[in-house]
């Protein structure tokens, strides 16, 4: 087996496209590696995994040889660190909305002089076969941190959040900036002006040299950001996969 | 909730599609449950299926108002017993290769005078909502004893199987039948030879006024199933839905 | 099964008597639901629960068809947010000494505009069979969060703590006021300094509108409480049902 | 902490009283080992056990300084070397209705010359505080294994059975045995004539050197078994203790 | 990942040896396979392992490059079958003490026409990265069967049971071969008539041209089978090299 | 079993050394706290841990006669509260790098006056078999608050962190320091600077009345902080102890 990170696999195939996966038995995560997806994303904000589920699931991508991405929950960058540890080479931290907020995760993530990440990455260091010294040289480069970008307030401040140095990249929750830009009247990630405003996003994003990231519901809006220029995009999440493949299956065996 | 036992599930529903699930986590059985078949069976014998995982899968259907099946290792009939113990509404028992074996199947599955089931179906009654009497009254009616027929000894002797009293059902392997009938050859549960032994099995199980089900790969495999007569089909599993539904929905990300 | 959330409970029967499950297994989740209680509560404080135990255990208690409220630790509101994701109907958070206390648990709590709850509730409308445009616009109505009022700090902030919008409910928590008004002399819920201002909160929340739950430790304390007033009421802890019980049946045994 | 055998606890309490456990959380068992019993019984054939789980709970039971009693699957010998393996005292074997069956619970639990059971206890030894050749020296003594009697056949060969070397003790379960003298007509244990059956057992057992076990439902039957003179009685089952004390609790709460 | 079967390690380094695993957690059984072994043993037997931690346990050792063995329980012959579909390359049976029980084992671990095995090895294929047809064409060969010799009557068997057809290596227990050896009077796998009757069996086996393997409870033992010329030997226990390796540091850290 | 906590073992043994566990399964802990150790650590940090491993780890812990520690998540000061009352006697909590993380430290682990725990002890006070009265009266003495000074700031700031009351001790994460101390360039426990900015840091700590803990790699480096006069030593990790037993077995079995 050779490791493979998030970021290398972004310098062969960009867009990447991940899987989402929200249910926290590591064969789902394993079941997506062998999918044929560029890379992982397990949830933890929105989905079912916890520390021990997300330790396990990194283990299983990586039999897999795919990269993982760990999203954690909303402000627990203690969590960013341990997935790390754990052998993730990205983490997705959701409502990134100030400056602070930025450079706390930036502090998580990523060791002196830049940020303020603690040592101890033993599992991660024998997941990857490489020994600590390197791990210690590389790892600011190597392993990711993605911002998302879904609030009012994160908008207002995106160029201070840009700046913030060691951050790797924006990730746009769609969903969250479209109930966000309705004040909580409706939910669409495809509205005009959620579009727009992700798109706003994202050029302001690339114009600070950073990847930017989206999730899409489904396949139609993934060609779509395709289309448009992202670096990274989460497409649905496991209990779609399993749903519409099942779905497809039962129709097919009941026809006439 | 309104538990749904097989039972009553196939008085109403014939053929009846059922899920097949190997990985052990509740949330993938509910999911099936969920997925619109009409029955989810959890194997034990090539999946991954251990007792408390049956457990805790049973609970999950149910939750999701659906009838669960439970296919036991090869020759633990003590476990056929827990499954209907745990709320399970019949089994699949595989390699019946003899009189003797669907006798042990009967015995524990069935209350006395029938079989020598043993008495403790706490669980199942709680989650059926039922009391005590009424289940010893009735449950030698409303759980299923699946024998499966699957060997050329089994085909042998199947007349003196089908009249062990007791026996609700058949069901095909159609795999191992394959193996069988090919000394080893090959595995195609779809070859003709093959195709014929199931149907024969089929018509003499019928003649006998027992169910039959059998196992489908896939949709294409349903529909001839259907066609063909039989009560109950096992449809796919659920890495398979699984992987189908992510590589349609990768396939229509990636299309230009 | 028909989905009841807290709010449709506390509707119907007030006060509201809840179980307190301390441990992780789901069996004991739907244990309670199954003994009488009009609701069941999972303690990630000071109980044994994580994030995945409660998933599970929500999922337990619907199919026994209650309400299930988490109490999350101290601080930990992007819990109180996963807790709503995973279909609780309500989270109580302990140690709300502040206005900004109070602000952090509706934003983690409540859409927008009322608050800053990020959207993701797949696993909640799975498991309340509504869809996602229906919970969006009545989320902030049918999930509760209940404020702990349990500190000096907590009193005297807590007219300001009432005029929180959002902000549904107080639960007081008369070991910790008794420990706080003591300044850690003894804890005894019933000392008559301390009852006498739990009814000070209890009257103060109630006068401006808000739903007041308390802790009982035995049902002599809960008669109290319903004599008194209260709207809900959490009742022993799963391990003092066991042991109560235990003991009577062993007492029942032994005796002559 | 001091290990404490069933076979040391029979000889200061008789008789002695065990729960009996059917969930799998340690927590369970724990509780029920600190609630007053003499003894804990954990259920693989009817409860919800598997082999981690008793090993899981065999600890926990151990730590609270009480002996483990372990009820096996139908059939399931390999399962009762385990259980001793794991550090249970004793095993509770179903459904031995013939000599040969006894023989093979023999053959599994006792060392030769005895038996055949296979040299394992790591664990054990580790709980029991003992070296291994102590352990081989006393294990055939300090070590119990109990018959179920609870069918006609296994009445008919009772005293063959008793005859078997090695075996410790025979366990009546009423309620298999009233489902049997009815001919699967009624479950009803304190029936006179299932009463008489089981007095007539345990007389020939007593006659025979056997120690006698039975399961009481309730308190009022272990009342009932301790006046006749049975040495082991199981009592309730731990869903019911957690039954009882919530009902009792909410009760005392909701009473006027 | 280039999975590696036990048949193919053998082929390369022999004798093998192989790690033996008690502790069901999967990172006792990845640090075995990254500690230098030949390859892992996961014993159900003794040890602590369930079917779904030997399912966890064979990917966490293919993650780590290594084959997997599972030991399973007395006669669990099933549990034979499903370690293979698992992706285990080799099985070990305890108690092989006649024809009909290496008859059952070769049944259960070998397809048509060798033996009986069932179709259903998908995990397996997954884990090996090869496809169901070439599995079917090649695994009566690249996954072994062995017997355990380890009682009087299997060494009164043993020439019967090496002409079992499908039958691949013999497994010498000493404990138990010692324990037999002396009727129950003491275990001692060095006791020079032990000693001498494990040559006597390895011969045989040999001279049938059978693979023969044997557990050493430490390097010395170990170092004395490679001399002998046993081709397979099992070296230890996961908690002796635990008690070990922390014995030698706190040594170190405690010296003057 | 009589409960020792760390605060009595120090007073018994001094320096303590304790094992460092990073893999959850309680297995792993109880396999520790028999291997000769005086305390067993449980690592949340940059180990496998979450919250239910914990609980079921200081049961495992306490079985075998230990006192257990559990190092904290960064940040995570309601975990330091859950672990206390979950039977740990010590918490360790990282990256306390001002007056205000060891105040919050302080706040979430002593009860009133001395900071703001929070009364739900049920767990410890049944481990530790004592009453709660009494529980309450000792916590603040008896269980333990170790800061972590491992960074710049954390230096800087030592001088008044030790004076914030309640504090019990300090612990030192060399490698932390390291990296701190050279900026992100390397990784280097031994090196000079560090071991004197080790050495500073303990002579004031001790100045001001605290006990010192310090995280030792292996047995040499042991030695040198006892000689050096550190009060506790956390020595190697679980993984590595695997590992070296594993290798000098492997060594021994190897050599000619
Ligand atoms: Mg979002
Ligand atoms: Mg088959
Ligand atoms: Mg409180
Ligand atoms: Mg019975
Ligand atoms: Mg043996
Ligand atoms: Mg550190």
């Amino acid at each position: 087996m050779t490791f493979v990170s998030l970021a290398a696999r972004l310098a062969d195939a960009t867009p990447a496209l991940s899987a989402w996966i929200s249910m926290p038995d590591p064969l789902i995560a394993e079941s997506a590696a062998r999918a044929g997806f560029d890379a992982v994303t397990l949830d933890m904000q929105h989905g079912l995994h916890d520390p021990v589920s997300v330790m396990r699931g990194v283990a299983a991508v990586t039999l897999a040889g795919q990269p993982t991405i760990v999203r954690v929950p909303v402000g627990d960058f203690a969590m960013a660190s341990r997935a790390l540890d754990m052998g993730a080479s990205a983490v997705i931290a959701p409502m990134i909305n100030s400056v602070a907020d930025a450079e706390a995760l930036v502090a998580a993530t990523k060791y002196p002089p830049v940020g303020q990440r603690s040592w101890g990455p033993t599992r991660a260091i024998q997941l990857q076969g490489i020994d600590p010294a390197a791990y210690l040289a590389n790892a600011n480069q190597t392993t990711l941190a993605f911002a998302m970008i879904e609030t009012l307030a994160a908008m207002a401040a995106l160029d201070a959040i840009l700046e913030v140095p060691g951050l790797d990249a924006v990730f746009i929750g769609p969903s969250d900036l479209s109930i966000a830009l309705s004040n909580g009247a409706n939910v669409d990630p495809m509205r005009i002006d959620n579009q727009d405003a992700a798109s706003a996003i994202r050029a302001r994003a690339h114009a600070a040299g950073k990847r930017v990231g989206i999730f899409a519901l489904n396949g139609a809006q993934a060609r779509l950001y395709r289309a448009l220029g992202y670096d990274f995009i989460a497409l649905g999440v496991d209990a779609a996969y399993f749903a519409l493949g099942a779905a497809a299956m039962l129709a097919d065996a009941r026809r006439d």
